[in-house]
This record gives C-alpha cells, structure tokens and sequence, in this order.
C-alpha cells in the first residue's frame, strides 16, 4: 500500500471512526483502526462488533493494501504531523509515514485478522430525511436505560410503517415518542437500535438532505455522505409502549419552558446532596400556578411560576432530573403538561406539535 | 443586611473569589464564601488560610451585615437565577434570594468564626507593570514542582531589587527565570509565592497597566481593579539559581520554535506508553541539524531538523515532557539552545530576548 495525502485527509478519517473503536475488548485487534487502500480510494474502518462505522476518502493511491493500526496512536501521530503532503507506505503489518525529511513507522496488526464489516446484500434500502431524523434522535436518546441488566431498554425502537416513522426509547421511568412522515415510502421496518449506534448517527450526519437505511433482521446499515454506519440490532421484544400513553386527562397546563426548566434546576440543587439521593421536586398545581416549597439542611426554596391551566388542581412529585432532561430538549417556547392525578403518567408535549411526547412516572411520596 | 443587585453582581463576585474556598480543610467553615455589605459596596471574600481573594462590588446596600455561606451551593444558585433584579435579605446566618414571586432560603455558617483577612498595615507599597508581570507568571509557573515534600520548590521567588524585577521556579530538574525593569522603583523586596497564588493572579488580571503589591516578611497583598489577593509566602531558602545558569557554552543553536515542538511532540508518542515511563527524547546535533532517532515496542521514529548551529556537535537526551512545556511558552518564532556537552545544564532562550531562559538538566542514558 502506498497513498499521497494531507493531514486533513487523516483526521477526517480518525475523527469519523474512532468512536467505534473498542474501548473494553479483549480482543487486542479491536484496538485498531483498518485502512484500506483500494481503486475507489482510502477506507477508513474500525468496529467494537456491536458497531462499526466506515469512511471513504479520495485520496491519491500509488498501490493499493490494507493495513491495522492501533487507533490512539495513530490518531496521536496524525494530530501531530506538520501541514506538509504525506506519504504512507506499509511495510508488512506495519506503515511509514513520510512527512518533510522524517518519518515515524507505526507497528500494526495482522489485517488478516480484523473482523469483516459484511454487506446486508438483499435489505430493503429506506431513505429517511436528514435533518428530521437527526432532531428524533435528539428528542429520544436521553430517555435509554444505562443499565445493561435489560438490554431492549438500551436501544431505541425504530419503527417505519410506509410512509410514518417513528422512534422510541423508555428506561421503563420515562418514555420519549416522536414521530414524523416519510412521503412515498412503500416499505416497513421495526428493530431495536442500541442507543451508541444512535448517539454516532447524531454527531456524524451533518446538513445532508437524506440518508438511507439498509435493513435486515439482525442488522441495519446507515449511508450518508460517504460514511457508512453498521449495526447490531438488539434481540427482544420492545414493550407495548402505546397502551402506556394515556389519551385522556383531568388537568392540561400551559407553561414556559425556559422558566420551568430555571425553576425545576433551582429547586434540584436543595436535594441534589442529600444521603437519599432522589432529587424529587414537587408540583403544587393550583390556581393556575405552579407552586414548589422544599427544604432540605441546605436551605429552603419557594417558587411560584404563573402557568395557563385547565381542569383540576393536583399535586405531583417527579424526579427532577427528568424533567429537566426532557425540558432542555423541548425548543418551543411553551410546554402543555398533561395529568390524570399524582400517581397517573404525566405527558410533556411542545406546544403546537403532535409528533413529540414524552412520558414521565410520578414518584410515590 | 439587604441588599438590591443583579445575577452578573453576583456571578463576578463568586467567579473571582471561588478558587481560594478550601478544598480540603478540615474547618468546615473555610468552603463558604463571606458576603459584607458596607458603605463601600458588597465585599466577597474567601480564603483557605495561605490564599485569600476579596473583590467588591458596587451595589445597593440597603443594611449593612455579613454572612458567611457555603460556596458551592451558593455558586450554582447564581448561576441559575434569573436575569431579573435581585433582593439579598439575611435573617440570622442564612439569607434570603427574593426573585420574581420567588425566594430561596441559604443556610449560612457563623460570620463571626470566619477567619480574618488581615490587611499589612506597615508594608511598603511596589508598583508593577500589569501585562509584563502576568507574562512573567507565565513564562515561570509550569517549571515549579507539584508535589510538597519540599515547599520552597513548590512557590516561585519573585525578587525586586530597585530597578529590577524577577520570578524564578525550578522543580530541581529545570529552573525558568525571567525579569524585567520597573522604572522608578527604589524598593526592594525578596519572597517565595505559592505558585498557586501565582496561578490566580494570573487568571484575574485583567488589561489593568498596573497593580501594586503590599509587602511583609510574611505575607503580600495584591492589589488591582476592585480585587485584593492575599497570600501567605513560602518560607526557606530558595537556592542560588544565578551560581547553575551556564554563563558559556561549547554549542549554540538558532531552532525554529514550532518545528521544535512538533518533532520532540510526535517523538515523545513513541514512550509515552512505556513501561519506564521516562519519556525520552535524543538530539543528536551534527552538521547543522537535529536528529532524532528511537524506537520503542510501538514503531521508531526519524526526524531531521535543520538548524543553524555554532561549536561542537553533540547528542544530549532530554525529558520531552520538559522541552514540550518549555517551546509552549516561547512565543518568538525560533528559539536558542545553548550547552556544554551531554551531561551539561542546557539552556533555552527566545531569539533576541535576554530576559528570558528555561534551563534543563540532561538526563545520563
């Protein structure tokens, strides 16, 4: 293998694939990030098995071959290399790279032996729009469980039925739903995404206008630009989530969000130290406000913020940490709170938008 | 004590002050920031006994007091109130927040156990030039030593004498020195300064031209724009760094700086990970040029820069941390390197600056 490039060309490359490098493998290989030197130019490719994510570079190759790399000190060395054009040869397992009169010579790994990112070759291809699928994702992701005791709640559950899309994920204490149109599609897909996956296509798609989705059983394959994402996706079955969503409710709350969010955060740092660590904040709905009056050791907090409200007075405790997850990605300048009584799921809607839910268990107190 | 202010008081009062709270002391009351509402104005104040910082902030006073609350709570409070007028009642050792139709209550320590900040009333006053001192910190503070076995190594001697101004550090494997003139000045001072201290001074000074310092046997007090810093000095004996600064050399070299830095960064790469973790890089200087050349269980590296050299060759082996620290600081596009030999201090200077000089010891390998 031989190849001209620059600098940027390397990083482009590192940068786009280092995320899915393994961090915990025991697997020395999985360490490594795999170039491929080919007629349709530079491949740049790295994997943990759950995900892989690969890039295409047009750079000028001299002879083709392909090379493992352990992937932090090559993206060390790559950082560090002088603005200057660079030549890449492999030399066995290995690789030089020249750059003005120097040159640093990286031992790799066997390519033979880095595992295959294969083809879904007869998958149904969906396109899905670009910047609409990415803004999902954002409204979704926070709510994945982190514990990996019950894997489905890690990932997010993507479900195209011709021509609606939607995506959800729940840590079986909160629910994010959003949903949208995908004009013309004919096709159908549903499978549980881990939520890494999704994290990559969030920071990797940048202002394309579409991307598409390779689909099998098992896996899915994401292409855009000139980067493909591969993924697992994850076995089990995705709970029934739309039994959960109520479709009635006896009080409905019109209220700011910017203003909520200042409050819910004031109200989190009394409880935020303290030995039981629940960080609850407690709605006092009435008259149309909202009132909250806490203490802890710390201090004490009484807030009261003027809401719209139709229907009853209640009062409902929350972890305020979800509340102010799912406020900070609220873009709207209200919010519409529905509630059916302090024990009863409470829905959080962006004013004016029927695509964007998200679910919230009230805590016993 | 009432008082009427702003969210931006308050924030610049806590941003200023903060970095003196007590980290790990045992006196409960040293992780609270002071609050005195006085005919001047509202003074903030912290310290952890060797550091203090006070600032005052001109502000509706409406009833004089103090209060002494714990700082990092109160910070995070500041920074989520709203942008709204803001009302400061105390009520015994706790205060009142009064917001909108909001208030929080903070629970305070006893202002009367919060250790005094005392002023040097006898001290002679020295005027130093803002810009050129804060260069000077920089130029001197990376080189002292971090851990405390010996203290006089972990502060940096600032020395005025008359018309001369000087900071040194040395952490006994390399030594910064750095001075300049203060026109006028008839004083003489003589203190080692926590580097800590030091590091402060740096982040608050402003574009102020000058700042004046108050001076004691054993304590000094800046003083610039509305801040006072307040430091405890480092007793011992500092050793005598003019008797190893090399008043010849058999060498001489004029190095492009930033050449420098990224040949001696992309070498270091290759022992960063090692075993030994020595980190050594090796000039080998002949014909002018350095060249380097290692190798580890990583791959090797073959760097060649040309230089102008005067006197003998030489190869000397350097901690490449130490010459990586040092060329971050040298803002002249090339730099001098002077020695005597392999086993030689060697030392460092920016082109046509005689002020300046980072001085190293070779490592023996």
């Amino acid at each position: 293998m031989i190849i001209l490039c620059t600098k940027e060309d390397l990083l482009s490359g590192v940068n786009t694939v280092q995320r899915a490098v393994s961090t915990k493998s025991t697997l020395p290989i999985l360490q490594g990030i795999k170039l491929s030197a080919t007629k349709e130019g530079l491949w740049f490719e790295a994997t943990d098995l759950e995900l892989g994510i690969r890039i295409l570079l047009p750079v000028n190759i001299q002879e083709e071959g392909e090379v493992v790399l352990p992937a932090r000190l090559f993206a060390e060395v790559v950082r560090r290399l002088p603005d200057s054009s660079i030549r890449i040869e492999s030399s066995g397992h290995n690789i030089n790279i020249f750059y003005n009169d120097s040159h640093f010579e990286l031992n790799g790994y066997d390519p033979e032996e880095y595992p295959e990112m294969a083809d879904i070759p007869s998958g149904d291809v969906i396109e899905l729009p670009g910047p609409t699928f990415k803004n999902m994702i954002k409204q979704t992701v926070f709510a994945c469980a982190v514990e990996e005791t019950r894997p489905v709640f890690t990932g997010l559950l993507l479900q195209i039925e011709k021509e609606k899309i939607s995506l959800v994920s729940t840590d079986t204490h909160r629910l994010a739903y959003s949903k949208s149109l995908l004009n013309g599609n004919e096709k159908e897909f549903s499978g549980i995404i881990p939520s890494k996956t999704m994290q990559e296509i969030y920071r990797l798609v940048g202002d394309e206008e579409f991307l598409n989705i390779k689909v099998s059983k098992s896996r899915v394959i994401f292409n855009f630009n000139n980067i493909q994402v591969l993924t697992r996706l994850i076995e089990g079955q995705f709970p029934n989530y739309k039994q959960v969503i109520p479709q009635t409710c006896n009080t409905k709350l019109l209220i700011n969000t910017r203003k909520l969010l200042d409050t819910v955060e004031r109200a989190s740092l009394l409880s935020r130290d303290n030995y039981l660590k629940t960080n609850t904040v407690r709605f006092n709905i009435e008259n149309s406000s909202i009132n909250i009056n806490q203490y802890s050791e710390l201090g004490k907090i009484s807030e009261q913020l003027e809401i719209e409200q139709e229907g009853e007075d209640v009062a409902i405790s929350f972890n305020a940490k979800y509340i102010i997850d799912l406020l900070k990605i609220i873009e709207t300048d209200k919010v519409i709170l529905e509630t059916s009584g302090p024990y009863s799921p409470c829905v959080f809607r962006p004013e004016n938008n029927e695509d964007y839910l998200c679910l919230v268990l009230p805590l016993r107190n």
